[in-house]
Order: structure tokens, then C-alpha cells, then sequence
């Protein structure tokens, strides 16, 4: 099973069923589940000519490594990552201010993984990472990021600021995250379309990254650690501006 | 040097000397430092009676699994779990108004260490667990904590709800995190002395848990993925009470 890409839970795969049923190879449902939810996820796939298994909940259990799969899941297309023009039809398309994430240097995949299902809970259009500079989709990352990195676009740029250049003529503003920035998160400005900017573990935004950035800004510290898991600094970033947009 | 546990970066040790140089049995200096910081950091150690040693920083990065230390990490005495009379004495002697967060099944040593750190980060003074729904302070979650697991108490309770209502009486208020509440985040007053309360994972809050929370919230979710990760959603609650606190 472990050659196989899951997406579950009912939202999840609606939306897969929905944006990408192309990518669908076979869904899952367990032999218990037989409500209105259910019969809309099944009603989607017979039209999309997806065909589907009934399936006892411990085996979706240990597929899907003991997430909340509510009894619903699909085998999936694997997700490849995206180039730069893609990137780019995709955010001609949206229809709301643009939210990016790019992470700089995020080497671990435990830490890429848990970005991408952030990212994808968070509502991000896509993640940007420098090809050299970042784990790719491996199965860990997968695994991690519990189905998100099925759909949330994972986009390999080969220069990270040069790709900044670019998206700033598509009017994309910058936000880095640095621990020792003057302006806090509270203080900062973070609606329109943006493009979230964290560093890896350790060393932080690069230097170019960092001058490529429109604004820095840092999130709020009181303990006695002075830094963050990237992936929970990330969440709290996307959180701030959720708020800012709701 | 697997049997040692690691405090590292110049503020957590500085805390450290300061509050409990009792715990430090040696101080760790990277050959490289010599400046104020470092300096002040040595003066602490020496008035408390503990020895230094200079060292190259690659040995650093080694004990500290390529953490940020700042060149400095002191080599302590193991945290201890603490029971609910030890919760309560330390509660009479804040001088703010108290932040808990309690964890209702978080089993994975990896979100238990995750979790811990962001408390730390977050200034939560102390994190509470139920005994036989946790996981315990094992080599994993101190390595995954980075340090945080011997700055933040971890308080351990045979019943959760029975641990909720004694707080109750010490005035604390109570704030549930689920995904299907009607009240948002955005909307919770999140100030005075209060406890966040995180359910496991794929499970969430319990029955009872949950009926001893005196408000329940959702966190604002925009994608396909319906849940987050336990450390991050964590995080999300304490940049919340942080901001409402500033």
C-alpha cells in the first residue's frame, strides 16, 4: 500500500472529486457509512466514472496511518510539483487576492510535510521552494502532510528570488518572518495578494530572500525558547492573516 | 550523549541560570563567542557555582541536532513531571494572569515535544496531561521539544476533568479548540486566567473534556484538509491569547 497517494476525509475528497477527478484512481468508503454526506461523495464519483469499494474502517485506518478519514478516502494520482509558468496560469485563474507560502530552505521533510497541510488548511494557492534548497515530495512529506500534499500545488523554482521578481510585477507583496524584526505580526499589514516568506530550520531567511522581502516582520515571543517549529510559525502567520481577511 | 538533556540558545540558558541554576551541571560555551551576551552568561554561571567549558561549535551542533544554539547550551538535570499540588503552589506565585494549556490524548511523542516548545515560546506556564492518555517525557519528545522540555512544567493528572474542576475554583476559565463549534477564535474572549484545551490526534476533545470547558472555539479553516496538526493548532490558540493580551 505504501506505493499509493491518499487524500481522506469527506471535504478533502468532495474537493478532489470536484477540481481534479482526473487524479482520482479508486475511492474508498467504509461499509458503515451510509448518510446523506456519504451518498454525495458517491453520487460525485459515478459521475465522474470513478468506481468505488466498500471497505471495513481498520483497514482505512491503517492506510491512512490513523487520521481522521471520517471513512472516506481516494487513491490518488501522486501530485507533481509545479514550474514557474504554472504557477503563474494558476494565479491568473483565482479569484480572490493571491496567498503564497514560500518556504526558504525547509530541508527537513517532517517540516515540509507538516507546511503543506497547513498551507493547504489555511487556504494558500501554492507553496514555492528553491529546487536545491528543499526536500522534495517524497513519501514522508506525504505521508506528513495527510493528504495535502495532493492539493496543494507544490511549486520547485530554481532561483527563489528571482521568482519573487517575478510575482512582485504580478503586484504580489512579500512578508518574511524573522525573530529579531522590528515590526510585529499584530502591526502589519496583511491583506491583498501576498506571498508569506519563512526560513528553514536553524539558519533562517536567506540574505537575498530576506532583501527580496517587502516587509519583515516577527511573531510574538514570551518563554524561554526563542525560536518556533517552522511549520507552527507558519500556521500562526497564516492565522494573522485569515484574520486580517475574514 | 544521548543520556544528557540539552538547553541551548542564549536566552533559555540565561533563563535558566537565573531560575533554577540548581538544574545546570555544566555550561557550554562555543570557542568563537566572546562577546556581552556570552559574557553575561559566564558571569551568571560562575555566581551560581557552575563550571564552563569552551568548544568547537560543530560538537554543538551535534548534541543539539542542528538546533539554533547561538553557540551557547548547558547540559542539565532532567525535568521531572510534576503532580497537581506542585501545579497549584506555582499558579499562587505568578504575577500574571495564568496560561495553561491542556492536552486531552495527544499520544505521539513527536506532537507531545512539538507542543511543548510552542508553549514554551508562547509564555504557557505549564502544560497538562492526563497520565494514561500521554505520552510521557521520553528521549523523543525532549529532543523534538528543543530544550523547551525542561523549561515548561509538565503536569501530570489522573483525571483530566476532576483536574479542571479544582482550577475552576482558583478561577481559571477554560477554552476547548474543535472543529465543529459555532463560536470562532476571532470572536472568544481569550484574556484573564485561563486554560487552552487541545484534544489527541484524529479523536479530539473527549465527552467529558469537553463538557468541563467553558467555551468551545474553532479555528478559521479555508482549504481542503479539515484538520491541522495538533502542535500547530496549538500554536494558532496561543498567537490568539497573545494578541488579545498585548
Amino acid at each position: 500500500m505504501t506505493d499509493r497517494s491518499w487524500v481522506h476525509g469527506v471535504h478533502a475528497v468532495r474537493w478532489l472529486l470536484k477540481q481534479h477527478p482526473e487524479r482520482v484512481r479508486l475511492l474508498y468508503v467504509q461499509d458503515t457509512r451510509d448518510d446523506a454526506r456519504a451518498a454525495e461523495v458517491l453520487a460525485l464519483a459515478r459521475e465522474a466514472g470513478i468506481k468505488h469499494q466498500r471497505i471495513v474502517g481498520r483497514r482505512l485506518d491503517e492506510w491512512t496511518g490513523g487520521a481522521a478519514h471520517q471513512g472516506i478516502a481516494a487513491d490518488v494520482q501522486p501530485a507533481r510539483s509545479w514550474d514557474e509558468s504554472e504557477l503563474l496560469t494558476h494565479l491568473e485563474k483565482l479569484a480572490e487576492p493571491a496567498l503564497l507560502l514560500l518556504l526558504d530552505g525547509v530541508q527537513d521533510p517532517h517540516n515540509l510535510g507538516a507546511c503543506l497541510r497547513t498551507a493547504n488548511a489555511c487556504g494558500v494557492h501554492a507553496v514555492v521552494v528553491p529546487r536545491d534548497r528543499a526536500a522534495g515530495l517524497t513519501p514522508t512529506v506525504r505521508k506528513v502532510a495527510a493528504g495535502a500534499a495532493e492539493l496543494v500545488p507544490l511549486v520547485t523554482v530554481t532561483n527563489l528570488a528571482r521568482a519573487m521578481r517575478v510575482l512582485k510585477e504580478r503586484d504580489l507583496w512579500f512578508i518574511g518572518a524573522d525573530a529579531q524584526a522590528e515590526r510585529s505580526t499584530f502591526d502589519a499589514e496583511l491583506k491583498g495578494a501576498i506571498g508569506i516568506v519563512m526560513g528553514g530550520e536553524g539558519a533562517g531567511l536567506r540574505r537575498l530572500t530576506r532583501e527580496s522581502c517587502d516587509l519583515i516582520v516577527r511573531l510574538p515571543m514570551r518563554g524561554a525558547v526563542e525560536s518556533l517549529n517552522v511549520s507552527v510559525a507558519t500556521g500562526m502567520m497564516l492565522y494573522e492573516v485569515l484574520r486580517q481577511r475574514r
